[in-house]
């Protein structure tokens, strides 16, 4: 999606541009990736104490550089209430490093979404390297094996995992469906959510990573910005850097959700308002928001939009994003799509991240198929 | 319990003590461990290929030697269904020793029942090392922590953990009872059972562990066998080597059991015959016996012997032992029990073995006592 995009470029991460990045990564999480708020304090924190960070583009890297993944996972329920203390994330970039027997070149999001596009910032202050502007989703996905890096058949090495409390595990996985399987498990036994790390290198991002991702989250957190402070109308100028397409206006009438496994499931429904009025919206989600439905009350039998495709659920006054975690009866929400990233359209992408690797017996239809069909 | 017995040294595990350890192991286990016949394989496989093992005391370890406990850990009811290829070994086996910078000097125990008892003996033939007479527990637990090594105070390094599909961990804890909690939950992930590794010195198997055990369990194994063949009393004979007392016979009406969390959990009802008829014996496990009662059917007020004390559930005819996962309606069997080891009695050991443990409102009291009293 990111390709043909007029954005301009992210060049530094400060202070203002971590709080348009907290934003504009919520919209691009598709409601997950935890509250953004816990990753915006850590990164605020980590750039008062060690520095401003420098973000470079992927083809600044030498194919063989290792650049290092840092990411929290677990439920959003739990990461809101267990934020990490920051020294999780010197042990597992440690490992990281004395593993690859090589000094790390710089830090990267495994996805663009709430606490885990903003935590690499904080690592990468820490540890004086720049961040790559790109992530391995384009968007948040609630397993690890679903990334582009894994469309794209990298192959990955150990992944190291802490807690709070000072475990840490080292994963050396068949593949990336073990390395979340296993991660998985243990997590739940370490407090339901944890720290990882796991290196890349500069041949597999610039080979299968989505490009320009964090500058595009901060044009879109900046846009909201504007819009909120100016009270301009950000919607055409969503639309024209990302592809957004405004679907459904309502009031959430009902969420039903719960922590299980190592996530948080469950589906919200939104009756509509204005135009939309006499419809209903049914939103289910695992972590993010994966498939939004339109119907009459009690039966959604439209496909809105599904995943891969961006669900983001923003706030009707001010834009805001909101999480699955945050939704609330009584909020007055806009319902926006957002085109994938082009590999999650191809059979593999499909296949990791379509609508029936979640168990829904539909078909995949491209957002803007729908939207303008 | 070992201290004071009479019973031969093992010096060598040849086919013929594979199979009086199994036996003997299947009633120090305690009904856990797995079904030792799985481990009577491996050790029997492995020693036809690499040759006979030496078995020596722990007295002639050097303080800082490397001594590798191999053990797997999961449900029995998966274990004796999905039994490890022998590569498993190997892999954690040499985590450990990489992890160590030396070689290793000897293989040992974890528990003294079923598979964990005759596994490390394929490690040791594998690798061309000696068994050491001696194990963590002088019986089998079903978790990691409870061994006489953390009673003892030793501190753990790294555990290393695979599957037979080539998934590795390593776990480190903070302490043992994080070793166990990761580990279970992230086997459950890796197919219900797991096969690892993790390393001791010689000065922690001189102090904490319980000696003398892969002796014992042999002499026991030769006793019931020669009871089969012999047509022998072996009942006075296991009370002069290991204080073992006949505390009930009877039939065996009924077994409820559930495989969940990483262990087979449930109880057996045994309805009394001969001299015990009237009468009723409820015999709780997890993974092992933990506790038997005895009353009139349906009401269960009287401790018979409980964890740590051993409880073994022997055939009526033959004397052979019956793992909780082999317990069938209609058997007819003895219920024994063993003094557990003097380590087990003091507070530490209670804390961490004793009936509250595993949530059972009621005081410990030594076998000796019930049974003479």
């Amino acid at each position: 999606m990111n390709e043909h995009m007029s954005i301009p470029i992210c060049t530094r991460m400060d202070q203002a541009t971590i709080a348009d990045l907290a934003t504009g990564s919520a919209v691009l999480g598709t409601g997950g990736g935890g509250d953004p708020w816990i990753g915006r304090l850590m990164a605020s924190q980590a750039i008062a104490d060690y520095g401003e960070v420098e973000v470079i583009q992927p083809d600044m890297l030498d194919d063989d550089d290792l650049v290092v993944v840092v990411a929290m996972s677990g439920a959003p329920t739990v990461l809101v209430e267990k934020a990490p203390n920051g020294g999780e994330l010197d042990v597992v970039w440690e490992r990281v490093v004395e593993y690859a027997g090589r000094p790390a070149r710089a830090a990267i999001s495994w996805e663009i979404g709430g606490v885990n596009s903003l935590f690499p910032i904080a690592a990468a202050a820490r540890n004086g390297v720049p961040l790559v502007d790109a992530d391995g989703m384009g968007r948040a996905f609630p397993e690890f094996q679903i990334t582009t890096l894994n469309v794209g058949g990298v192959k990955f090495g150990p992944r190291f995992v802490t807690d709070e409390k000072g475990n840490v595990l080292r994963i050396d996985g068949i593949d990336a469906i073990w390395l979340e399987r296993i991660n998985r498990r243990a997590l739940v036994a370490m407090g339901g959510s944890v720290v990882s790390a796991i290196g890349l290198t500069g041949a597999d991002i610039k080979r299968a990573a989505v490009h320009r991702s964090i500058s595009l989250a901060v044009a879109i957190g900046a846009l909201i910005r504007r819009g909120r402070e100016e009270k301009t109308d950000w919607h055409t100028e969503l639309r024209q850097i990302c592809g957004a397409h405004d679907l459904f206006r309502g009031k959430i009438v009902s969420v039903e959700r719960r922590t299980e496994g190592g996530w948080v499931r469950g589906h919200a429904l939104i009756d509509g308002l204005d135009s939309d009025r006499g419809r209903q919206v049914r939103i289910d989600f695992q972590n993010e928001h994966l498939l939004a439905r339109v119907g009459t009350p009690g039966a959604w039998e439209t496909v809105l939009v599904s995943t891969p495709d961006l669900i983001a659920v923003l706030d009707f006054e001010t834009g805001t994003p909101i999480t699955t975690e945050g939704l609330r009866y009584g909020q007055r929400v806009t319902v926006i799509g957002i085109p994938c990233h082009p590999l999650w359209r191809t059979p593999r992408g499909l296949e990791l991240a379509g609508p029936r690797y979640f168990r829904w017996s539909i078909e995949y239809v491209p957002l803007e198929t729908v939207a303008l069909g």
